[in-house]
C-alpha cells in the first residue's frame, strides 16, 4: 500500500532534473481529516462517443475524454461506494446548459443536447447529495461551495473527474488556497490529452494535493467506515 | 509579427494527437482593451544564485529560478517601460516574508533574508505603482485586487512574471474567471522547470489567455502610447 | 431637482447629533459611469397578501412586504423602462425554491409554492437579461454576479428592491467594496419594518451609495438615452 | 443568565408593529462550537479625543467612537482574557495607513498619524494572534481571514469591534454567508451614533448573529476553559 512519492502516471515523462527540483515537496500524504468526495464535471458530455481514443469521439463530440472516461468510470464508482459507507459526503459540480455564452476556458463550442450537463448515471448523486453549478472552471469560483464545505465542518476533500488540466486544477488550487488538505485520486481523474493529464497531475501533487491510487484511498475510506459504525 | 497559433515553447513537447484535440481553441489571439500588467512574484527569491541552471542553484537557494529568471529580465524590463509610455499600470505581487506558516503550495522551505520578496531593483515598481500582497498562489485569492482593477477600470490583462506553474498559473485562470481578456508574454513568464513552463503555458494559451511573443506585446503597446498621445 | 444631501425619508427619525457627526460624508451624489440596474429580489414572495400593512399580510405570508412592495411597484416599472431605453442592462437576483436549507438570514420559513421566487410579472426581465440566483443576502455572495459585471464593462450600479436592511444592502456594501459606484433609488427599494428601511438606507447613503430620489434617475436616465441615441 | 430575545438596547427604539413581524426571527441563541474571537478595527483611531461625547471628539477626530468606545474597552478586555483562559483564538482586523485612497466608506478623512491604525495598547494582540489588514468594511473582503479560519477548523465566531453599523456589520454579514454561527457581544459592540447602533444590532441579531450580553458570553468561555483544562 506504501507507493514511493513519485510511483504516479508522470513518471515516463517528468525529467531527472526536475525531479531533483522538486524534492522540496517531498512529504508524507494522508487523506485529511472530516472529508468529502469532490466529484469534478462527471457528466454526460465527458463520455461522448463511447470507450474509443480521444482523437476519433472528439471529431463528432469535442469535449468528450473517450477512452479516458470511460477508464475511469469503474474506479470512480467504489470511490463513491466507499465514501457513502463512511458517511463522507459526496459533493458534484457540473454547468447549467444556458449560461448565456459564459465559458469554463475558450474552446469554441457547438450546441450539444439538453442532458448533456446532466451527470452520468453511473456515478449520479444520490437523493440529497449536493451538486454544485458553475461557469467557470473552478468549482469554488461564483458558487456557495466554501459556505456548503464550511456549514458541513469539512476539513479536506477527495478530488476525481475532469478535466485534470481544467476544472480539477483550478477547483484543487482553490480547495489549497481555502485552507483545505487535498486528495486527489489518480485513477479518478482524467483529462482528453495524456501529456496535460501528467504535468497537471505532477503539478498538483507537489504544490496543492496528495495524489493517491485509488486503493489507497478506498483503504483509508473502509477503515473510517469501521470507526464510525463503531463510534 | 503574425505568429503561428501553435507558434511557441512547447513546440518540442506537445504530441500530435494533443495539438490535433486543441484545434478546437483555435481563435485571433489579441491585446485586450484599456490592460494593466500584472507582474507576478518578480521578488529577489527568484534571482538567488545567479544566472545559472535551476538544479545548481536549487542546493543553496530552493525557489529560485536561476538562469530562466536571468533571461527574462531584460524583456521584462522592456515590456515595462513600454507600458508606462503607454500609461498602461503596471501592478505587482510578492507576499510578506511572515504570515504565519501560510504558503502558497506545499513546498518545504527554510528560513531566507528579509529582502526577499522585495522586488528585484532592475524591475522594482515605480512611485505609486500597485503592489498587492498575496498569501496564496494566485494574485486574486485573499487579496483586494479584483476592487483596484474595478476602480481602475481595466478590462484586460497583461501578466508575466513567475512561475509559470504556480502563481502565474493560478493568477491567470482566475482573471479569466472574473472576465477579463488575458495576454500571457512568453518570454517573460518562467519557472525552475521547463516541462511545467511549457505544458502550462500550452494550457493557459488555449484555455484561459493568449500567449503572445514580446515584441508582438512591445509593438502593440508602442501603438497604444501614440493613439493616447494623439488623443 | 437637486435635493438636499439629508433630504429623504430617514429625516423623521435621524437625532440632531447623528447628522452632524455624519456631515463628514456631505459630498455630491450622481449616477456613475457605463451603469446597470441591479433588481434585488423582487420576486413574488415579496407581495404575498396584497397592499396592505405588514403587520397583516405577515399573519399568512411570511416574508411579504405587503404594501411597501406594492407602492415601489410603478415606479420601478418606470425605472426599467427608461433603463432599458438607455440601453442600461437590468439585472435580477432570486433564488431557487429549494437549496437544501441554505437561507439567506435566520427566520423561521416556511415551504411555500414553486413560483414564491420567480420574479413578479408586472417587473419581469425582458427576454436575455441576466438572472441571478444566490443563496445569502448579497447578490455577490456564491454568485458569477462579479465576473459578469466585469465582461460587461459596467462601472457602477442603480439598485433597488428589497428588503433595505437584508438583500439590498449586503448587496450594496459588496458592490462598494467591489468598487463601484453605486445608487439607490430610494422610491424602488423597500422593507417590511420602516425604522429598519429608514436607518438602513441612511448608512448606505452616507457610507457605501447615493440615495437617490426615482425623478433625478429617470432624468439622468433619459438624458442618457438622447446621447446614446446621438452618438 | 437567561434574557429575553429582545431584551437589548434596541428596546427603546424599535416600534410594536416590526417587533411583532420579527417574531418569525425568534430562535434560541447560544455561543457555537470551536469559535473564535473577531475584533473589529479596535485601533487607536476609534479612541482619539478621549472619553467624552461623539459630537465633541468628532469636531477634531472625525471617526472617533468617544465614549462608546471607552464604555466598551473593560468589557472587552474582559472578553479577550476569557477567550485566551479558555484557548479561544482572538483574529485582529485593522487598516493599513497609506491604501492609496481606497477606504472602507465614503467618509471625508484628513490624514492622521501613522499610529491611528494600530491596535489600542490595553487591547492589543498577544504575541502570535492573527492580525487582518483590509481596505473595505468586511474583514472578509479582499482578506485571507476565509482560508485562516478553515485551517484553524473554527466553526464559529464570537465578535466585537467597532463599528457597528460599519465593519461590524460587513464582517458579520459576510460571516453569516460563509456559514459560521455568529455571537455579538453587545456591551463590546459600539458605534459613532446610537441610533445606527441600536437599529444595526437589532437588524444583526434577527437575521445574521446572536447578540449576547458580555456575562453570558464569559460564563460560557469560562466554562470552555474547564472542559478543556479537564480534557
Amino acid at each position: 500500500m506504501a507507493h514511493d512519492f513519485e510511483d504516479h502516471c508522470w513518471k515516463d515523462i517528468i525529467d531527472a532534473d526536475t525531479l531533483q527540483i522538486y524534492q522540496a515537496y517531498q512529504r508524507k500524504i494522508y487523506v485529511g481529516d472530516n472529508p468529502a468526495v469532490l466529484a469534478i464535471d462527471l457528466y454526460n458530455k465527458a463520455y461522448l462517443g463511447g470507450d474509443r481514443p480521444v482523437k476519433e469521439v472528439d471529431r463528432e463530440f469535442s469535449g468528450s475524454c473517450g477512452e479516458h472516461a470511460w477508464k475511469a468510470l469503474a474506479p470512480t464508482q467504489r470511490l463513491f461506494a466507499a465514501a457513502r459507507r463512511a458517511g463522507v459526503p459526496v459533493i458534484y459540480s457540473t454547468r447549467h446548459v444556458d449560461t448565456r455564452g459564459v465559458q469554463s476556458t475558450n474552446r469554441n463550442i457547438k450546441k450539444l443536447g439538453d442532458d448533456v450537463y446532466d451527470i452520468k448515471a453511473e456515478v449520479a448523486p444520490a437523493p440529497g447529495e449536493l451538486v454544485i453549478y458553475k461557469e467557470r472552471a473552478s468549482a469554488f469560483f461564483g458558487t456557495p461551495l466554501i459556505a456548503h464545505l464550511q456549514m458541513m465542518k469539512i476539513d479536506s476533500l477527495i478530488i476525481c473527474g475532469e478535466s485534470t488540466s481544467g476544472c480539477v486544477r483550478a477547483s484543487t488550487v482553490d480547495a489549497y488556497s481555502y485552507g483545505f488538505h487535498n486528495v486527489l485520486v489518480e485513477e479518478c481523474t482524467y483529462d482528453r490529452s495524456s501529456i496535460c493529464h501528467k504535468v497537471n497531475l505532477f503539478d498538483l501533487h507537489h504544490k496543492y494535493a496528495d495524489v493517491m491510487h485509488v486503493e489507497e484511498v478506498l483503504a483509508h475510506l473502509d477503515g473510517l467506515a469501521q470507526e464510525r459504525k463503531v463510534a
